[in-house]
């Protein structure tokens, strides 16, 4: 057969789909597969399950990651990398993650119907806790074996109720005895729902993202002065609400003031005394800045930390600011990115260059080598809730493109 | 002796306060003494003893509320009741509340140092669980004896722990037989500290209020589009705690807006999912509006509405409003307000009109019978506070002001 006429099969990559979405599966038509629970070790199984079945060798490495090696004309090569997670936020859709995973395995599943052999070794990764809801940071597992975090460290992380990640790797039977340490690579692939509504509003197919925003993390903390409402005049109050109000408001206008290329973001606030009879003194709340252009979002924070401290001043609200968290912006191989551009037009797939908002397991394969990914539509653009959606047409194109693109850099 | 030589001692009254602050006391200073607490049933012991002391008839009623009875010369008159609360905030102050008790209880001390008698009784009131913040709602106490709340409500009121007030009546041994029922009453008077800035402000000694505020409540409640932050363009969010941002600013502006008269306050707010990478899509913040004018307050809210309205439809966030609470604005006895006026002039004290911006038991027994207040200066107008102060000549000044307001109250 041409490889080039070689297609997946939609029916089949909708059935494993539909049985992973039965493990952990919610009333409301989504999943709650916090990584190392008993739904991810019941989803992982199933994933195992599979791989042996299509006689690929399964290696479990000590952060439980799973990778499936197909074997290739020359297994000395360094081979060709695909997969992306199968753990869930809480209360989290079907398709997140999930799809990179079966529509890789489902593109394997397709060389082997066809007799298919290719110059280089295919693996399918599924790493452990991408989401991070469970246990912070999120991409730990890829960040480890990428070399950029350490082992015990991820070990020691624990969740809500104190456990301990490295014991609930063995709680599950999934802390594995291969080194969790970067081997070299030919390139990594990850297929992946959009997460986002630019697809659906350019009514493309596939979205080729050129890499990963850049990621600016701070927590403001405001302080007012406490007061009973009724007996406290407005003139004199110091109502630290008031203050995080308007500085809220300011972020959500920073895109805007910059000209674009920037997303702002207050996600998360916490009030004190948070009674509705007493003035607030106590406010703390978050700022999310991303961009492709690392200078433009610090430039952006100068002028916000600007308007921040005049608003404090004015109100008489002493602010603290902490500076959490940056990543870099993370630009993919260019010339995969192409490769996922012309295969989708090769297979007649619309398809457009983008950015992706949201970080993934290829921020840290993008340290190690090669790397891009492949998005599709995500229905009105929600994620990381039960009526995430895809359309099954959509979900099969992705993985026809992601089969190509494996198929050409396997060769290579 | 001349009555109008009788002055307090104001070393006695200190020593009283101070005596009663080493009950629930905490280490910066203030009070924990929540109502039908073993803090709380301490404070009614010593209350209690100090009433005998006097040889006043103590009468528990069925709410737990005190009253000890100085007979006048003709007992057969309505007696004039006056006193406040022993029970704090949780973190409270050393004088909200208490002062009124021992403010009166210095006064009765005064008149039998003095062999001073009275055509009429003068009973003092130590009212149930004024503050509210174990059982809601606050001034319940009063409320039953009022009439304006039912003794069988008040009692299956639960705290957080889920313990019933009724049953914790019992338990400190202040669930009394005495009917909590209204009874024929010349005047109420209640000494209090003001709980804001203007006395210190207008650099007066003595406030009388002319009543208090209304009170109206309200509830909102805002939905928006939770997404992931970092591929969700700004174009097109639905992010509710803009929308409420937008809306606390509007609540801060108006009683500018309405030129005053006036004071509006968001106190709460709750925000969801409140995760620093998802925008929120469940906002709830409460409004707090209390006016001396009914008619100002509501109209007030009219205009408030449709802001609310309007941000709501341009930020795409639906939006349900409770209109949770309203009580009507309470003007005291005209004729004893004048008396607290007068008599602090009498007494040397630069005094001022004023309005009470807090609600007192003085609410509800205003329902029942002529009512004043005396408010002494609150240091900074601080109070629900650990640091809440007021000065030790203020405190004597006031119950100067009671003693004297007593005396022509009782010889009427």
């Amino acid at each position: 057969m041409d490889r080039q006429q070689l297609r997946v099969d939609g029916k089949r990559l909708r059935g494993a789909l539909e049985e992973m979405a039965t493990i952990g599966a919610t009333p409301n038509g989504g999943v709650y597969r916090l990584t190392l629970s008993d739904q991810d070790r019941r989803a992982r199984d199933l994933f195992v399950r599979w791989l042996k079945e299509l006689d690929l060798e399964v290696v479990v490495d000590e952060m439980g990651n799973i990778f499936g090696q197909w074997p290739g004309q020359d297994n000395a090569l360094p081979p060709v990398l695909t997969g992306s997670h199968v753990d869930s936020q809480p209360k989290g859709g079907r398709f997140d993650g999930i799809l990179g995973v079966m529509g890789a395995l489902e593109a394997l599943r397709t060389l082997r119907d066809h007799k298919v052999t290719t110059r280089r070794p295919i693996w399918i990764v599924d790493w452990t806790n991408e989401e991070g809801s469970r246990f912070a940071p999120a991409m730990v597992s890829s960040g480890v074996w990428a070399g950029a975090l350490q082992l015990d460290w991820a070990y020691g992380r624990t969740d809500i109720n104190g456990k301990k990640q490295g014991d609930e790797l063995l709680r599950i039977g999934y802390r594995g005895s291969a080194p969790c340490r970067k081997v070299p690579l030919h390139c990594y692939y990850e297929y992946h729902i959009e997460q986002g509504p630019l697809l659906e509003r350019e009514r493309k197919l596939i979205g080729a993202p050129k890499g990963i925003l850049c990621l600016h993390w701070y927590d403001v903390h405001l302080e007012g002065e406490a007061n009973q409402v009724g007996p406290t005049p407005m003139e004199g109050r110091h109502d630290a609400l008031c203050a995080a109000a308007e500085m809220i408001l300011k972020v959500n206008e920073l895109p805007a003031r910059m000209a674009g290329n920037m997303v702002a973001t207050v996600g998360e606030i916490q009030n004190g005394p948070n009674s509705r009879n007493i003035i607030p003194d106590q406010v703390h709340f978050t700022v999310d800045i991303r961009s492709w252009d690392d200078d433009h979002a610090l430039k952006a924070w100068e002028l916000l930390k600007q308007d921040f401290a005049k608003i404090a001043e004015r109100r008489g609200c002493p602010i603290r600011i902490e500076e959490t968290w940056r990543v870099k912006h993370s630009p993919f191989a260019e010339r995969l990115v192409e490769r996922v551009l012309s295969t989708a037009q090769e297979l007649g797939y619309p398809a457009m260059r983008m950015v992706s908002g949201a970080g993934h397991d290829a921020s840290y394969m993008n340290q190690c080598t090669d790397t891009a990914m492949i998005f599709v539509p995500s229905i009105n653009g929600r994620s990381h809730v039960e009526c995430e959606n895809t359309t099954w047409e959509d979900c099969e194109a992705g993985a026809n493109v992601l089969l190509h693109c494996l198929l050409k850099s396997a060769d290579e």
